[in-house]
């Protein structure tokens, strides 16, 4: 089977285990390549990197833009060595500089009690969780605008802004609407605080009642982000679609991981929804696929990091280029493995399964497994 | 037994549930006085609720500041009808008002797996949780200064300032530091997010190293909230003292409680520590003690609220009261009643929890088990 189609991807792996988990996915990717016809062309970039920036004094080189943009899609590992590097180096020298110069305002993350994995939920295995988080990726608390006065003495004050615009704002609120439509339970939670944050948030909260309007089949709730973060421990598979700001969507999709199992699983996806490729009247700006782990310093270098946030990563990123066939084999792929590992550790075999998944297999293990099912 | 010990509480009830759990509590505090020879003097206020404002369109009389400030300190039940009064005016025009007029600039709330309940997180009964958070309770997020331009058009943006202070910070951070360093374990775990806050929480995390220096007996760690909170689910007996900014500090002491399975029986500790009544030199602000749970209109007028956490948070006011013999046999009272309880139901027989600890019991039968059991 020849085809036309065929994307060109950016792979930037990073720093720590970012460098393990990227060999695996890509050699995922392939395999649903090949299997549906499709060609990946992969473009190595070692730069967005601390390894890059104690070798050359800056996280990229001078025609990173260029680079990334003559790609389809960026394909991101994970970056930081906070012990030699300072994370405003680090990271907004390349993951969060990409965020907001690509304008990837949304940020998509998955939550799924995928099986054979044990949630540390008590009463809830059984139970289906699959909810997504819907993040503003651009904006609110990372405004980096803000600064110090009185330095070094007792009436030292510093001071940073929370930016919302009506643009940014609207944006990610009426993706999250659309997105609600097109699931078969059209919940929509809107994380916010006004409570106690009281300019921000009540407009935030403004926009989320506008906006819900255009959408009277979407069912809304807005809940304060600490009793919402209660309800993901307690009441974790009653979640649909949840939106929040770019701090409150950061905790969120931390929280919904840590309660369906593994962080180590999670993906996560950086999306401009609305650029187009070949578009003469606009700039391409390529969107951007992370597990949603980071470089994990303590075990990078042991080969025992799990792949699976990477490759469902992956999966992300080939769902968002039109591949959806190939993207629902590989999700099957992650389901199916993650499964039989766990029957294998129920039977009290050893499992391919990495340690953070209580199993004793190795980075290489669990992907090449999920890459040969993929295939098959 | 006669005493001079005597103490003068201004008593608001407030909203919703408020007006349910203080009885039961003030009977449990008058227990505790009887038992230990002190006196208590109670002063109701029927202010700071929505009641009252719904008659007189303010949330507090003329003189609230002297009425309040003539007491040694302020039981607080829960304030919030959000379906009639917005919360810029019923928070900020009590709860909010009081800890910022008072500088009650540290809030304490101990987060503990009690006998008797069940945590939702598996694996973890048994082994005991017992840590508190430290919120920083006076500015932060919660600054209230910023504003709108552009209203109504597509450039409309919305800015609130973060205001962090080194007089806040320090103060805040320097009680965490010396509770931990008063506590077996003396662990400090710091909540920050300064990889993408990243002006106001590396400032917070630079005081912080700072002022560990001073208590080098102390081991000091920091975690980004995204990763605390997933750590919260991940290993919450692994936590000592956990201090935090006031939104930080908000999302952890709800959180925490989730975690340890009920939210209705957490207290909350609004202290100025250094505040000293009869002090010529000062104006004597007084502390505040509240449950962390709200008003709860959806449970209101039902009699089946938990009143644990306001008889906790009276627990609490006795200790800051110097009151600490009454304060241990206060909390002891709470976890026998909560223990035997729990045995009553695991044998089957009905019991005395509130429907939110999944049993069948009134606010009044298990406050007055608790009251008898305090009187013992
Ligand atoms: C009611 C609300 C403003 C308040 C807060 O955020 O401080 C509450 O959540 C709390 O934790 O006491
Ligand atoms: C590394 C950090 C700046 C980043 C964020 O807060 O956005 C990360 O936590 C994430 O969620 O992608």
């Amino acid at each position: 089977m020849t085809s036309s189609r065929s994307y060109t991807i950016a792979v930037l792996p990073g720093d720590g285990i970012g460098l393990e988990v990227m060999p695996p996915a890509l050699r995922c990717l392939e395999a649903a390549a090949k299997r549906f016809g499709f060609n990946l062309e992969f473009r190595h970039f070692p730069w967005a990197s601390c390894t890059y920036y104690h070798e050359h004094a800056t996280m990229l080189p001078k025609d990173w833009k260029k680079d990334l943009q003559a790609c389809d899609a960026i394909f991101f590992g994970a970056v930081g060595d906070p012990a030699t590097v300072p994370d405003h180096i680090s990271l907004w020298g390349s993951l969060l500089l990409f965020r907001r110069e690509f304008d990837q305002y949304i940020n998509l993350r998955p939550c799924r009690l995928m099986p054979g994995v044990t949630s540390p939920l008590a009463n809830r295995e059984g139970k289906p969780i699959d909810f997504i988080t819907v993040r503003e990726n651009t904006e609110g608390e990372y405004s980096s605008i803000g600064g110090r006065i009185f330095e070094g003495t007792d009436r030292e004050t510093v001071i940073q802004n929370t930016v919302f615009t009506r643009i940014g704002v609207d944006r990610v609120v009426r993706y999250a609407f659309e997105l609600a439509r097109s699931r078969p339970a059209k919940r929509l939670t809107s994380a916010t605080k006004s409570n106690g944050i009281s300019i921000t948030m009540p407009y935030w909260d403004e926009r989320v009642e506008a906006i819900a309007k255009e959408y009277p089949d979407v069912k809304v709730e807005k809940y304060h982000i600490d009793i919402l973060c209660a309800h993901f421990v307690q009441r974790p598979h009653t979640f649909d679609v949840v939106v929040g700001s770019n701090l409150f969507g950061d905790i969120l999709s931390d929280l919904g991981p840590a309660c369906t199992g593994t962080i180590g699983i999670a993906p996560s996806a950086n999306l401009n929804p609305t650029a187009k490729r070949d578009d003469p009247n606009q700039e391409w700006l390529p969107s951007l696929f992370e597990p949603v782990h980071g470089s994990a310093p303590d075990i990078a270098g042991k080969g025992i990091a799990n792949p699976v946030g990477m490759i469902w990563a992956g999966q992300m990123m080939l769902e968002h280029l039109g591949e959806k066939e190939a993207a629902s084999a590989m999700l099957l792929a992650i389901e199916n493995v993650l499964k039989e590992a766990k029957n294998a550790h129920d039977r009290g075999e050893s499992n391919i399964l990495t340690p953070d998944m209580h199993g004793n297999g190795t980075t290489e293990e669990l992907g090449g497994e999920i890459e040969m099912e993929i295939g098959r």
